[in-house]
């Protein structure tokens, strides 16, 4: 197998999510194997999904033994190291918010090499990076992150696509851009989550406002 | 890009559920982006899952800008009109309705083109005009319209395919029978609402009956 | 068509799940159509999945006329025994630890027809026997099966295929090998059930153990 850019992303937001997705797991106290299952839905429902409307099939993961190999070394690790981790549902948070930047931007370079268009590049970027914890949250009955109405997540990542491809229009060679644009997207999902900066939202009295 | 039959309902009923997604994430004080992501979620969902059993990729909104445009018209129409709306849930459901019609006739449409059997056809309808709305019930904790015990939903959809297909065999043209069932869905669903018209349910003292 | 084994494996899958979905169906007070559909999903959601993944469309249920029929079958039995069914939970369990076998061995023989790696056509088996009724158990509003932390489910079915791939290599004949690991699966699922045995869960205090 040829090792591209798009291997080395796809590897890497594979290993934080199977880190988040087991991580959740072992806080639910669910059992070894349940926190295996759950590492695998969380680092491959996205790009399964990708895969899947694209036509790329058989997808990802099922070709790709390297991926199958992370998912269960980021599963041990975190049962090895969870006596360390004295707050569990941040580790949750901080490795998906690693994964989302990893993700969009893996999912972005498929949509380049598949020649579609700026706009479903960076849908395609924002599926791979955000599906996986949606189906993580939605079967372990937590408050879906991809749709919590207070925090920035999903948006973090189109930004961070939309900037991406600005900079590839100025020629900024991928070496600069590609890690630019991945840390650029943690640091809105941090920096927003941590000063619980939001969106506006509706509400009868008040119109569209960012007031709770 | 030619313009179908396909092409109409297909536009027609991504505009309807695009304002009811939009309209059930203002209702459930989602920030702006979290209303466009449901307003996508919701009229893609139908669409995307048919396409994807039938192994037609890309999928429909992936090749076909005109659907994103719409989708955004759709969110952007039901931002600026909820403040006129007074009862959200109402329009939730209306705009559900229409689109319940337009979305089962564009499924039988495909499945017609694809040289399907009738069962197949009208599952395929059924499938495009309801599983938009079960992922935006899913995702935002509402109680699903598809399985909702109390509610004709999906069946009004496969009556609607199976009155067509009774026109379709009696050489109705289809100026007249597409119509015909695009209202006959809607009616079916929005009058057995209104009239809270049941179908049987089972329970232990009086087995399969109307009672509650 | 042409009968094989997966076919046959298959079609008793679809049978019993197609029960175990229409019971649950029953149990939640859905009316006649909602039995109908809740038998559907649950008996094609694991295969529909697998064929998804594995680029197989379109995808089984739709190319063969005898599975809707022995949905259909599955569930008029359960709508018209289920006044002599006392205990409604127990045969939602009954006919889906039935199923895990049967779809394990029907996923493992589709992954070995497509030439994927031992890994790979275990985890098509356990795909296929559980993901029917994790959407089951998703759209009723039911704790998943699949991640109850307090059963043994979904590693019942790969052990089972793990077993299966053994006792290929031992070249033990399909006609012994296959109902050994369909009755082995069951026999995992039902008396770890039974015997309320479990697989170790985090707790802070304890470390790794089975305690509760």
């Amino acid at each position: 197998m040829e090792i591209t850019v798009f291997t080395v992303l796809d590897t890497l937001g594979t290993l934080a999510f199977s880190i988040s997705g087991a991580t959740l797991a072992i806080k639910k106290r669910f059992d070894l194997f349940g926190v295996f299952v759950l590492a695998f839905v969380t680092s491959t429902g996205g790009g399964t999904i990708r895969d899947l409307i694209i036509g790329n099939t058989p997808v990802e993961w099922m070709s790709n033994n390297a991926l199958i190999i992370t998912i269960v070394f980021g599963a041990v690790a975190a049962v090895l190291l969870n006596p360390y981790m004295n707050k569990l549902n941040y580790y949750v948070y901080l490795f998906d918010a690693v994964g989302l930047g990893l993700f969009t931007m893996a999912g972005i370079q498929k949509g380049i090499s598949n020649d579609f268009s700026i706009f479903i590049c960076i849908a395609l970027g924002t599926i791979t990076a955000t599906f996986g914890g949606l189906i993580r949250d939605l079967i372990t009955g937590e408050q879906p992150m991809l749709l919590t109405r207070k925090e920035i997540y999903a948006l973090a990542g189109a930004t961070g696509g939309g900037v991406y491809f600005v900079l590839r229009w100025l020629s900024v060679p991928e070496e600069i851009s590609l890690p630019f644009c991945i840390v650029l997207i943690f640091l809105i999902r941090h920096l927003t989550h941590r000063f619980n900066f939001k969106l506006p939202t509706y509400s009868e009295e008040g119109g569209w406002s960012i007031k709770d």
